[in-house]
């Protein structure tokens, strides 16, 4: 379905600001708790939390960068959702309530709009997320449609990106690359593997973080100074996808926005993965490892490096001579 | 100052998303703080709060809509972060931390908005803000520039829209009107005002909000079902800048978006104003007009109207004929 209508009784512009903010309440139902919780006041007001840490994060959804009219807009409202989740899920939270703002242009189909509020709501019941509120605004540009949502949560004891040391061991949660298949618009937070992390006793999990832009370009994140990660290739999980793309690409196939590439190239670069990444001290890995069997048997789990002595990584770097991370701008 | 540059090695584009980051994070100076109470992680981790309420509450500002190349970008930085911050003082909250969501064309000046971020850090610095995380997002479309915030605050005991009640007092803070000659980019959200009111004991003050869409429309989000407003049309605080903009208009040059009109018109429906809106039970009125020229000898207060019984008001209906609130589509 295409965003903008070119019926302008289909339209925004017919609706007007009262309307538009009707059909949004509407179209999410229970996900918009009434006012002062909700919508309808100059802010929502929340519940104060007693103990542990608030989590805030904010990611915006755009037409023609993030999505295009290929793309269902319940996917897209529901990509917006869920990437938000994943930051929380990355830092052992859980997510609590988000705000909504909406810029969009005249000729933006209130159908459209519908279809994408429906995603909206499904990923925040999937997640219990309330939304609490929001804003509307037009554009004077022409076929503009942004979604940018803030979304908080709660963690009593957040895994931060720094903390990792040398020794430690690089575990990842499923599988990567070939994410444009498929995955990126279809994805589960791993919140209840993220609280799992979170729950371990103190020395156990160092550092985390989710796979957004390319295991390449994330696993950095967790270095200390001075160290780097040997990689144990075999044991990087490699999705099926990257297969499929493989098949696409040597078929002439390939989809738009994704550049061809060795299988490793695809796992490590690809990006748009929204799986878990962190470091586990040393000696507790083998520990770690049973208890995740336990708890998430059908969860894959692969200890994928070693964090070493020393700068740079010369075997990586030429694993993945010509591949691209994700670039924002 | 013009947001979009001609020449692309001083736009966006020749900087990429990691020197971007560094020049916004440059930029805000001690207003971000650093990770994990700031950027730097998959969220912003802040302390929980231990009693009363959380305030949430977000706001865009787009170009060619909220401002335009005759605003100066710290002007335009400061609208951001204060009109989310009066939200906050209408409910009788203090703001606390947010996070900013830049949606932008890649011929955006870096020039521009590094003096934009210079408005966001000022106002930032004058409410107490931190700015605690973000995002930068570039989209596909030209010339555009829109920015989100996303703002927390905190109020032992919030002051909502509801509560008002047959009898009482309404009351605004400061003069209306005109501000689209200066106010709408220069006003000074009223927290401490509002903070003073939220400390009233109860029952003393019923309901607030701050004017934005113009009184005649903000002020019937306070009035109960089947109740209006008896204005005391001598008593409405007419700013100095109506004057000015009837001088304006009688030399035939009405600023663009300004539509003419007589004073008490300007008053009740530019908007913009930022003033608090407020009920107060008919029997503490008195002692409340004590209390604030005792605690805010130098801002105004004006008791202007009662709620009183019935539907509908046709002497206000008659005053303000032709008259038109902001539409926001």
């Amino acid at each position: 379905m295409h965003p903008f209508s070119q019926d302008s009784s289909a339209s925004l512009a017919a609706l007007g600001e009262i309307k538009i903010i009707e059909r949004i309440r509407c179209a999410l139902g229970n996900v918009a708790p009434a006012t002062p919780r909700g919508m309808g006041d100059d802010c929502a007001v929340l519940p104060a939390h007693e103990s542990g840490s608030r989590l805030v994060t904010t990611d915006s959804l755009i037409y023609g960068k993030h999505f295009d009219a290929n793309v269902s807009p319940e996917d897209a409202g529901k990509k917006l959702i869920r990437r938000n989740v994943s930051d929380i899920a990355a830092m052992g939270g859980s997510p609590s309530d988000a705000v909504l703002a909406f810029v969009m242009s005249e000729n933006v189909s209130a159908l459209w709009l519908d279809c994408f509020l429906d995603g909206i709501a499904e990923a925040c019941r999937e997640s219990g997320i309330e939304l609490s509120g929001g804003d509307v605004a037009a554009t004077p540009c022409d076929n503009f449609f942004s979604a940018t949502l803030a979304l908080t949560g709660f963690a009593e004891k957040p895994l931060l990106r720094t903390g990792a040391q040398e020794g430690d061991f690089l575990f990842v949660t499923g599988t990567l690359g070939g994410s444009i298949l498929r995955k990126h618009f279809a994805f589960c937070p791993r919140i209840e593997e993220g609280l799992f992390l979170a729950s371990q006793p103190d020395g156990i999990i160092r550092s985390c973080i989710d796979v957004t832009d390319g295991l390449q370009k994330d696993h950095a994140a967790l270095l200390p100074p001075g160290t780097h990660a040997e990689f144990f290739y075999d044991a990087i999980p490699i999705s099926p996808d990257v297969a499929c793309l493989a098949e696409a690409e040597s078929a002439g196939k390939i989809p738009t926005g994704c550049a061809a590439g060795t299988p490793l190239q695809h796992a490590f670069c690809d990006g748009e993965d929204y799986e878990l990444l962190f470091a586990v001290a040393r000696e507790h890995a083998d520990s770690l490892e049973r208890a995740w069997k336990e708890r998430f048997p059908k969860v894959q789990l692969s200890r994928i490096a070693q964090i070493v002595a020393g700068n740079g990584n010369p075997e990586l770097k030429q694993k993945l001579s010509d591949a691209q991370a994700y670039r924002h701008f």
